[in-house]
Parts: structure tokens; sequence; C-alpha cells
């Protein structure tokens, strides 16, 4: 990599995962939209051939209007051919297929458990990470072999534990996971106050926040635009809609685009708690008490949010294939879309070329006082020259402390029951988790049954004393 | 007060709560028991006659065969003359009649929620917690005014939130909070080694533990013997029994008058977290996951533990008017009967005739790093000349620290909600206990008429945002 | 205060030591030069004729060449005509004379010991707080009272207490001190780079540091310029240029003008420890040992820095007294300087504006987490709409804690001893400061003689016990 | 091991230093008094014919009247030999000889450090712990593989970096560090309060007290008897005789025979920083600023202590050896002298036989919030049933925090110096080293000069880039 005034060139990125269909191309439409940063994607998937599909899709961009960039995409048939010597790495895999996803999110249900996206928290989260980890260990132990200075941004969930696991296989690894879950929250508060005031802002970055907590449990505990403070309209707001729901028309129609639900799970958050919960309400519900909002199908109904079933997944992917073969062909083209995500802005501030402050999931050093050293958690973080801090993003308040800290224990002992392969160590989690509402004895055949289901990629557990 | 050789003269302690009929009689055998101490006790009582029948009863104990100190007794008609000048300030009251607590206890049930104490954590416990907080601070503001110096024993529940009370309103005050759940782990564990070696020890107070975390919810973290770690023995001893339970008959009969329950919770807390619950069954279930082992009175039944009605408290208080009758009248005697607290011990390190290590709840200053500063905590401390220090417990062990932090936080916002008098705040933590499993609708039906059925009691509370 | 697209109208400045000559008139320099603010500016000062000539001399700045923005000046008789409804506040007085910091600086010297700047640190800065804090104290009340919302920025010494003080008078004060210390070491490593590399780096803002422990103590922790970490380049000048200073000419004269001393503390500093000491030489010198660097002005000469004596800064205050004169009459004309401080763009920022990562002081909350709680120190915030958030800047390194912990420990002693108004207690952290070499009862003759010296701005203190 | 009643029979002793002409004879006599223990000592010594020795001197403790137990001596060759399936472990060496001791003391005196012992901080603990912690990291080896259940008590000094190794090199080692020095505090109390009161006290363990900071230079944060706070009175004898001394005669001369010093150098501190010190009046003015009260040898003499020539350690070694020829020959017969440790009574409660509260040194586990973790400080602790646990001893007082916590920071560098066997950072703490008032040049000098005369022990060192 080299500097060419204010731009990096020759700049590698080597992309774990990088047969993706969908997400694949969204990046590569920001690197293509990036006036200061070229040079080589690395793509790197087990399944080879999505990968050099991506090779040929991906050196498309470089010709589309708009572009301004150039990048080679390059499919590999190794990791290290990907790693070696990368300048940046992402990680965004799918651990096993939607098959064992099926299970995860849908086996529960026996038990009256509900999980509206199952790849988290709660019984599927625990089992994806079972799947995950090990693919995310040997991830990091050949980024410690082929590139241990580059800078490595996770995308794939379970976050905080992919991200646990990146630092406890190397110490010394520069990575953090980016999720783009609170700047739906950001946009909210938006258009709230433009509905409020008349005035138009021109960005959700432009609503400062400051994020506490872990991954898709995040909360917001200030929010302010220019010299203001936006709680005390998010609390009329939530006085107002908390019932009906947010997105209902009439009055309300600015909402009809941008909201995903009725938002009321997060406003019923807020007027319980007085922080302001910063996930979609999908993530949020599968960490609060499994009677709360996902009860039973009527009730996730009545909360205004939705049960993402994997065979919706399923039928995505069918489509997503068809465009694939669409771009290879030529039968299609592909087009600049923003991804919503940030990861080339990162990439821009941590190559030294502006300052970025936004959010990120790190070990705790100690930006949260009050949650464990050493846990995974999310807080604004300065991207500056080749270094990444977190902002002292203060204590967890006290009205969700109790949410929190049981959320991130918990976490943190599933992380070290799938480290030992211990299964009994991740059962004594399982069975505490917020959504296991159906008792110990059925908790355990659940669990049972959910690993059987996903056993060919949990060959390396030792069963024997659960 | 002044010393004479090894005894202390002149003590002046104040009984708060002193017309109590039953653990009255246990602390003036006590008392009267100790050659090391003797003095006087203020009986304070908002039942007057009953404090003033309790003067009658404690003079008596003088008198009996085996009294080896002298106590004067004296009901007094204001808290100001009991405190005045004490050395010791006993609080043991109980908050309402048991008509509350009927309310507290059974009430959930309509709704699936089964307790088998009710006094300490769960519904029951958060609203005895409302009722007597009120009380607490009144004493403290006393405490501050009539004997700032004296040490405040209280055995007063819910413990915890009553200590923390104490300390929030007069934060020099010198007090402690009592409680002998963890003997009787350390009664088994002796009965434990007893039966696997064949030798006799002389007291559970020879099994040394280090116990940690709070109130009810006590686990030991350490349990030895002269030079043995107990820990191998007590896991043996849980892979027998936890099916059976410990009390069954045949090769086990040695259990039969120890046990007050089969054990069955402590012993599959064990084996399923790897750390020695410490307090009764009925304690420990009151604080996990209702649908674990209080999901029904079936449930209850299966692990062997009893749920306390009210009616027998009623039964049994009947009982002990009758037995303070037959004693004021003379038709029976007073008699010597270890109270099994350490009440008395404790008085006598404090005025430096012995070193005593036993266990406490005084607020965590540090002694134990991962729970929050400030919030009441079990543990072992140091009693010794006018002092009172914590032992050093070292941290919650990562298996029960998402049970036990989640407890902690809770305690500590149902705290603050009682403090500021506002019912939402203590809602927000009520719908969140672990035994709440209701959903949040029915968790406000609940909360709404468990106030309304002890609201006497509740008017300083402001009920506007409920 | 009011927005007009991108930029705030209105805005009010209360300037608190308005009537300065010098460091005014950068300020308004500053201010004029920024297009995105405007308003007024109310000029407080006990000097209320120098107050007045500054709103003579500051509504000039408006029509000068270059001016792009307008600034009202107002000169007011009380605190709180300048202080009512400000919404950003300055606090830059100087406690006393210079007489008193005649004595401050030169008194010690009787002692043998030489202080270089004297109004932070050592004999010289503990005096100076004394005079010091109760105005702080006082100029805190009235932002309490007359505009609580207000953001504070302190630039008066010694700042570490100044800015304790205001938290301690007022806890919910939004203040924080800013020094443009750190800069100059940003200098260096971008002079280093520079020719190192034959590259040009547009500013030292470019150079991305890690500042950590107290202002005027300040290290750096890393340092680095887009992707390249510079330690390793610094580690190598200062092993070129410990011995004969960084100034001399030949090759090395490039740096002629822009330091102001040899570096050569600063070099063996890094050299022993290993961490980039960022403050000047004049500065650093007085945080250690006194016969590191200042045992005696020969010393002083030989690590290529300097005394700064109070009778220079005497002369220095006729010429200003010369210009301001001249100013008033027109004789001379204002002119546009950059002050090198921040203050505008942190204004700008705390507005929503744009984005800021800076140097602060501010108390710790946790950014340093091996330092005191309540202690202030300087670390990089991020400054965004309405909120300023410390960077959590790490642990202080193990090799210069010794030197840092008892610094700041010291300070907190001194601020307490202070508050207090204990002497006693100020006079126990006196006589334990690095720079008092001279035994216990020299350095007690030694105390009463500087607050003899300075009695007139000490008569609060109770001298009964020293 | 066995326990037979109340007492322990066959217990295991591994005396590391076995040699020892002194101590080992008051150890001897400590066991053979101490009717609950019997079994064997294995004593090794690189010196071998001064262990032969005293398996023949130690026998001979069994038959001397008093001798209530029975002990076996045993002289081994290895160190194997002494620690395998050892119970207890006795670590008391000297490192080096007197003539390595006589340069740590004596050759800083050129450069105006005169050291009262010379042993622990200052120049000559440094350069002692240089010599010392190689050997303890074998020792810690040995004791890793052959009695890794052992407790290890020991007594070598420097004895906050002799710990600190233990745990470093074995981080599952149990063991902690004795000394005697806060036991002369607790006679000096003991003494002011008889005399004041009349009274009389049986021992000054009954003085109960709360030792804080780091061995040899530890502080009293509380000192009770029975239930008096003793700080009163402790203040009003500092008032009296801090200026004459506390031996001198008339009034006061009930203290001639049990002061060693006048006590002046802990009177002074106390009155300077409220807080009681512990350590004897040589050891606390090593931790403190050479010009406090070492900054001459008539300076010492004035304030009433003494500087320990090593001439007078060799003449009294010189003395030990013609005693131990007497114990040999049969000319002198041992005697029962109590050595006034508690190493004897530590082994009994971790053996379960009697509970024991007293102060010991061990690693900062959180015991002392604001020193750093990890970190050996001096505490009370539990002796329980092979139990060790640390008392929560509470913040070091802010007055005396910045004495304390750059000695803990000093050390903790010492420490990572001798690891990492590098001297320039060992050299970077010695020249901060309060006692080092030299400067820079001189001190780099006395550095270099300390390390050539004791080099034979010093061969592991990288003298490279000093």
């Amino acid at each position: 990599m080299k500097f060419e005034g204010k731009t990096a060139k020759d700049v590698k990125i080597a992309y774990i995962g990088g047969g993706s269909r969908g997400w694949a191309w969204l990046l590569m439409s920001d690197l293509v939209s990036c006036p200061q940063l070229s040079g080589s994607v690395y793509l790197y998937d087990i399944d080879r051939e999505a990968a050099e599909h991506n090779e040929i899709i991906g050196n498309k961009f470089n010709d589309i209007e708009g572009a301004v960039s150039h990048w080679q995409y390059k499919a590999v048939k190794t990791i290290g051919e990907a790693l070696d010597g990368a300048d940046f790495v992402i990680i965004s895999i799918l651990p096993g297929t939607f098959d064992e996803m099926e299970s995860d999110v849908h086996t529960p249900e026996k038990y009256g458990i509900y999980q509206s996206v199952g790849d988290t928290a709660g019984p599927g989260g625990i089992v994806r990470a079972m799947r995950t980890l090990p693919m995310i260990e040997e991830i990091a132990e050949n980024v410690k072999k082929y590139c241990p200075k580059a800078w490595v941004i996770n995308y794939t969930n379970p976050m905080t534990l992919c991200v646990k696991q990146l630092y406890d296989t190397f110490p010394e690894i520069r990575a953090f996971g980016c999720c783009h879950e609170v700047f739906g929250t950001q946009k909210i508060l938006k258009a709230i106050y433009e509905k409020n005031t008349g005035e138009t802002i021109d960005s959700h970055t432009d609503i400062k926040v400051n994020p506490v907590a872990v991954n898709h449990f995040t909360w917001l505990t200030t929010a302010t635009y220019r010299n203001q403070d936006l709680y005390p309209m998010y609390r009329e707001f939530c006085e107002q809609h908390h019932e009906t729901g947010a997105q209902d028309g009439g009055d309300d129609n600015w909402m009809n685009n941008s909201f995903s639900s009725g938002e009321k799970v997060k406003m019923d958050l807020f007027l319980r708690y007085g922080v302001i919960a910063a996930a979609g309400d999908r993530h949020l519900a599968e960490f609060c008490e499994g009677k709360w909002y996902l009860a039973s199908p009527e009730r996730v109904s009545e909360m205004q949010f939705a049960l993402t079933p994997v065979s919706w997944r399923k039928e995505d992917l069918k489509r997503r294939l068809e465009h694939s073969a669409g771009l290879l062909s030529g039968e299609k083209q592909p087009t600049l879309n923003n991804s919503g995500e940030e990861g080339v802005h990162q990439m821009c501030a941590l190559l030294g070329l502006a300052d970025l402050v936004t959010n990120v999931n790190i070990p705790n050093r100690g930006q949260i006082p009050n949650l464990p050293i050493g846990a995974v958690v999310e807080t604004n973080a300065t991207f500056r020259a080749d270094s990444l801090n977190p902002v002292f993003a203060g204590e967890i308040p006290a009205s969700i402390l109790p949410l929190v800290s049981r959320v991130c224990a918990e976490q943190e002992m599933v992380f070290e029951g799938i480290k030992e392969r211990n299964v009994q160590k991740i059962f004594a989690a399982f069975v505490n988790d917020p959504l296991v509402t159906c008792g110990i004895d059925d908790a355990k055949k659940l669990f049972i049954e959910m690993c059987e289901n996903t056993k060919e990629y949990l060959t390396m557990f030792n069963w024997e004393n659960l």
C-alpha cells in the first residue's frame, strides 16, 4: 500500500466469506464509490465457485457509471493467499447453511419459544455460536500467521462472541465488529426532530449518540442534535405512540417508508427503563424475558414486529442466486447501492485520511466500567491514523443494568463453554437464557435436539457430562 | 458500659421490635448464657403491650438454671428511650401484619407465580420492601440522633435492602445484617464429611467457608475442613443424591433430623454451576427463573422442598401467643434454647473480647469486585475490637455471575424506586424479576393488586405514572 | 442563540478575565476568523478599565481585513451580567499580580530550588493554587447561578486544580480545561517525519496521538501518521540528539524556528521511560525530582531549556500595555494571529457543526483506569453536538506510573488541603513535592515565607496548626 | 501428615536457607513450644555444612525443658529432597554474603545517600533484589515441581519483590510473606494505653489494627482496643513526644526497654499525614525522600534512630558462629526463645486448628482498591482451614497515597526490569527512588558501581543498553 496525496493506492483487502450473494455486492458498490481508496480485494470462500463468480461480478463494478475508484477482484483457493500481506480483512461468513439456521430458529417453537431472528441471542444464538466460533478461531489463527497487523472487520453473527473469539485466539489482533443497527434509531430520532421542528437534518450521522451495552441490545445514554438534548422529544413521541405503534398512517405517514416495525418494543422499553433502546425491535425482543414480547406469534403481532422465518431466507437466497447468474451472464448490470455500513469510511479513517467517531464492538477495557473487563461491548470509538480507541461510554444506567449485566455475563459463559468444548457449561448458560421459559427438563431436551440437528458442525464438542 | 477483667458490664442493648413472640426469647436465652456480657435490654415495639410482656418474661430468664449472666429488661414508650446511649441496637421487626404477608405470598399464585417464602425476592419481597424500608429509614434517623456510634444488627427481611437503607439514611452507621442461612450448608458439609470419614466434627463452624453474593442467594466459593477441600466430597454427594434427594432413609438416615428439605435445589444448582449454593432451598428457588423450581406446587414437591403458606404462620403465631401467656402467668417456664444466631458472639468480638470471623451483610466496598460498589453483599468479615472489616471474597465465579449480577442489580433498582417513592421504577424491576413469568400486562395487574392489598402501609408512594 | 444553515448566530460568550492584554486579542482574532459563529463577548475583569479597553479593541477586530464574522464586545460591571444566559464561558485569569508570582518562582531559589515556570507544580504551583482556587470557586458558584448549562473553558493555571475546583463546587458543570502544550510535541513529530521522509504534512493535527496523565506532565502512549507508528522514528531521533539537543544548526537547522528548547528533557525521559513526554521541557522538568533537570541554573543550561524569570514577564507586560494603548488610540491596528488554541473549534463542535477529537482536562471517570477516579486528567475527548466524552486512554504505562501517580495523588491532596483551608495538609503535600529537595525544616521555613509574601490573597486559610 | 484429636502429626516442613545461624534456632524454639504440631523439618542450604550443624542443633531442642512437642531435623543435599511432599515451606535465605550487602548499604554513601537498613528499598534494596529474585524464581519452580499444594512462608527481603516473584513464577503457589514489623507499633500503642489508663493489656495482639500498604512501609488506618479508638491517644502522645523522642527517661522511663529508637520518624509522619506509620523508623525512613530523615548521619542521630552498618552484621555473625559451635559441641545449651514471628501460629491456623487474623504480604487482588492489582501488599488476612483470604483493607488514605503509590509503582517496575533482565529499566526505577537524591549522572555511576561490586550474582543480566 502507498499514499498518493490524499489517497491510498494498492490497498489489499481480504474478504473471508467472499462468495456472498448480496452483501458482497454492496461492499463492491461502497468501494468503487470511494475516491480515496483503490486496490485489490481477495475473495476467499469455502464455496469456491461463489467466490469466482464474485471475482467476475466485482470487476464489472469498475466500469459502471458513478464509479470513482478502481478495485481488482481475485478469488483465491486458500485463506493464506487472501490474508497474506492484507491491509484489511473482512469477515462475513454464514456458519453452516440455512438448514442449520432453520433448526436454530424453529426447533424451540415446540417448547413455546419464539425467536424473531435467532442468530444472536436465545437458543438459536447459542447453538449458532457453537458452530461459528471454531471457524472464527481458525480465521484468527490465520490472521496471526499471515497479516498480524491488518485491521480486521467482522460482520458475522453472533457479533459479540465472534469478536471475543478473535481476541481470545490472537490477543494482539486489531479487530472490531461493525453493525448498523444503531443507525436505525438515529434515523428515528432524525425523523422525530424533523417532524417536530419542520427543519431538515442532512444525515442520521448528525444525530450524535452515546451507545452502550452489547451488540443488538444496544442503548443510547445520550442523543443530541446541535445544542439540543433529544431525550425529551423522544419521550413525548413514545408517550404518544407506544400503544398504536409508530407506523400507522394519517398524521404519521412520514414514517411509512423508514420503519420496518411499529417500534413498540423500543418505546415500551424506553417508557419502562428511561433509556433509549437502539437496536431494531426484532433484536431487542430476543434479549428480554421470553414472555414480554415473544410469548407467541400473536404477541409478536400485537407488538408490531415480525418473526423472520428461515423459509423466507431460503426464498430470498434463491432470488439472489438468480440475480448472481444474471450479473454473471451480463443479463443484469451491477448498480451502486449504499450498503448502509461504515466499513469503507472506517478504512479511510484508519489510514489517516479523516477522523471518524462511530460505534464498534470490541473488548471492554474499561470503557463501560460496570461490565466485565474483556467482555465485548458496543460503544463509540475514535478511528484515526492506524489507531482505534473506544470512547469512554460511562456506566450502564442502573435501570437497565439488570437486563444488560445478565446478558453480558451469560455470553461470557457461553464463550467459556464453547472454548472448553464443554456442553455442560453451555447448557448451564442456555437454561438461564431469558428466552428459555420452558423449565430445566424441557430445556435440556431442546438443547440436545438442537445440537443433534446441527451435529455435523459440532464434532469438536465433548458430550459426555451433559 | 465498662470492662471488668474479661467481661463487659452495663452493656446497653436497644431492641427495636422487642415485642416479638419467639425470636426475642431466643435472644434472651443467648444473652443469659454468655458469661462475658451483662447489662440491660430496652424493648421498643409499636405493640407496646407485647414489649411490656417481654420485659416481664425477659427478667425471668435471669433466674433459670444455667443462667450465667444478668440482664435487666425494660419496655419503653419511645424509640428514643431505647436508643439513647445504646451500645448495640437490634432491629427485628415485622413490617405490617401477616395479612399483608398473605397478600405478598399468595396473590401472585393467581398468575401462576409460587413463592416458597415471599419475604426477600420475587413479587412478595419487592412489595414487602416497599412497606419495610420507610420504617427502617425512620429507625436509621433515630440511630443517627440517639446513638450514632452504636453497632446496629439487623435481622429484618428483606435483609439486603434493609441494610442498604440503613447506610443510605445514615452513611456513618455501623450496621450489619445477620443471617444463619449459611450455617445450614455448613452443617450439610459437616454431615457429609463425618459420614464419609467416620470422624466427628465438633461444630459446623469448623467448616470454613467463603460465602459470596447476596443474602438468601449466597454461594460458597470454598469450603474446607482442616487441610481438606470439601468440594470433591460435595460433588460426589450431589452426583449420588440429586435425583433422590438427600433425606430418604436407609443408608442415608443420618440425615433425617438435620435436613428440612431434600436439598435437591441446592444439588441441582451445584451440578449445573459448579459452585455450592449455600442458603436453604426455599430461598434459593426464589432467586431463580420461575419455571425452574417454583413452576407449580407439583414441581416444588418433586424438588422436595415446601411452600410455606402464611396460614401456617398465622397458626404458629397463635401457639406463640399462648406460650407468651403461659410465660407471663408463670404457668410455663422460660428455657435456654440456643438461637442458632451469632449476635451475642458478634457483640463480644466487637467489644474486643475475642476475634470472630463470620458472614455478614454490609455494603460492597470492593470485597466482591464484580458486584456494584454500594450494593449490600454477604461475605465473611472480621469482628474485632470495635471494628468490622469485610474479608476480601473475590469475584463471583463466572458461571453464576449471570444469576447473581441480575439479582443484585434488580435489588439496587428496587431500592432506588422505593427511595424515590417512584412506583414506575419499582414496577420496571418487578416485571424483570426472575419469578415474574407472566408477561408485562399481567405483571402490571398483579403489582397493582398487591399494592392495593397492602395500601395502608404504602401511603408515601406516588402512584401517578404507573 | 440560534442556527442559520451551518452557522450559529447570537452566540453569547462570557469572558472572565476579559481585561487580558495579549491572550484576549488572540481570542478576538480566532473568533473573527471563524465563519460558523457570530454573537457577543461579555468581558468581565476585576480590572474594569482593562475590560473596557478590550471592549474597544475587540470591536475593532470586526473591521480588519480577513474578518469573516462579527462579534460585539461589551465590558460589564458584574460577573452576573457576563454569565447570565451565556452559551460559553472562558476563564482566563491571573491570580494576584506578578509580584506574587515573583515570590512563587524565586523565593524557593534561596533553598536551591529552581523552577522554570512556577505556575503549575512545585512550590510555586502549590502557593499559586492557594490563591487561585478560592477565585475559581466563586466563578463556579456564579456559573451555577447564572448559566448552569453553559460550556466552561478554563485556561487558568494550575489547570488541573482549577478544573477540579470547578467540578467540586458545581458537580453538574460542563467544564473542561484547554492547553496547547501537546501540540508542540505533535509539531516535533511532524518535523521528524517530514525530515525522515521528505514528505510534507499539512498540520500537526494530522499526527494522531493518545495523550495521558495530567496537564503539563502529559505523555503520548501512541503517535501515528496515516498508517505509521511514529515511535520508532522518535526513538531514533532521541538516540541521535539527546546529547547535543535538537536545535543545533547544520543538518538540523530545520528545527531552528519551531523549537524553543533543545528538547533534551523530553528526549532523556523518553530514553529512560520509553514513553513520549508531551509537554514542553520547562513544564516537564518541574514534575521530576529536583536534582534531575532543575538542580541549578547550570544544569538547566546544560539541558538546553530556560528558567523564565518573572522579571521578564514584568517587562513583557509593559510591552503589552504599550501595545494596548496603541490599539486604543488607533496608532496600531489589530491583526489576525492564530492563537494556537482550539477553543473556537471546540465551540463549533459542541454546537454540532463538526466533530472534533482533541485533548482536554476533565475529571477521571475511568478513562485512565489506574489514576484515581475524580482526579483531573488529560486525555483525548470527543466534542460533538452538546456532548463531550473522554476517549478511553488506557492505563498509564508501568514505567511512568511511579512518576505520574505520585504527582496526581499530591495534587489531590493539595486540593483537599485548600478546600479545607488546612495549611497543615497543604504543607504535607508541599514537603513531598519532587522539587522540594531541601529537607523538612527548610521546607517549612520556605512554605511560611512564600505564604507570607502572598498573604493578601490567603486570608481565608487557617494557620493555627502549621 | 495426619490429625490426631486436636493435633497434627508428621507435618513436613521444608526450610530453604536452613543453615541459618540465629533465626533457625528461634524457629526450632517456636516449633518445640507448640503442642499442636509435630513432625520433621528438612533443612536445605547452599552451605550444606551449616544445614548439617542445624540438624544436630535442631534435634537437641527436643530434649530441653519446656519442650512440648517433637521434631525431627534432617539436612538434605538437594532442594528436591527438602520440598518433596512438604506441607509447609519456609524461605529464609541470605542472597550473597555480607560483602555484597556492604556494597548495597555503603557504596551510596559516596554520593551522600545513607541507608539505615539497605535490604528493602533505596539503592541497596534494588540491587539486593537483582541478586535475590533469580534465586527465588528457582525455589518457586521447585515448589511447583515438588509440592505445589504446600503453604510457602517467605521471610526473605526484599519481602515485597520476593513474594511477587513466587507468584509470578508459579501463579497457583500458596505463598505469603511474614513480617513482624507491625507488632512493634502495636506494642507502642499498648504501652501508651497502659500508661494513660493504668490498666494492663495481656498482649500486643489485643491491639487490633488494620495495616495497609507495602512491607516495611506499612501504615495502620485503624487501631483499637476493646471498644476504644486509639488514634486520639496516639495523637496526644505524638504531640507531646515528637520533639524529644519517646525514649528519654524521667516520666517516660517505662519505654526504655521496649523501644529501639526514639520513634521520631514515626511521630513526624503521623503528625504530618494523620495516619499511623507502623514499621520501625529505620525502615520507614528509607521509603521517604532522602533529605527528610537520612540526609546525613547527623540527621539520623537527630531523629534518634540508627544506621545499621554492615560491619556490625559481620561482627554479629562471628558471635553467632561461635554460639553455633558451642551448641554443636554441647558447651552451650539450646534455649526456648520466642521468635516474635507468627509462623507457627499460621501453620496451626492453616491446618484448621484455630482461626487467626494477622498481617501478611500477598498480591493485591483488590484488598487495597487504589493500589495496582497484582502488586504485593501488606494487609490483614484470615488464616483458616487450608485457606488464606486477605481482609478488605480499604483505600490507602489520600494523605499518604502520594508516598505509597510511588513506592508501589516503583517496586513493580524494578520487578519488571529484573524479570526481563533489563538493567536499563531497573535504572529508570533506581534513579527515581526517593533516596536517590544525587541527580541522574551520579545515579548512573552509583548504579554501575554497585552492580560491579556484586557482579558475581548478576551474571544473568543484559548490560548492553545501560
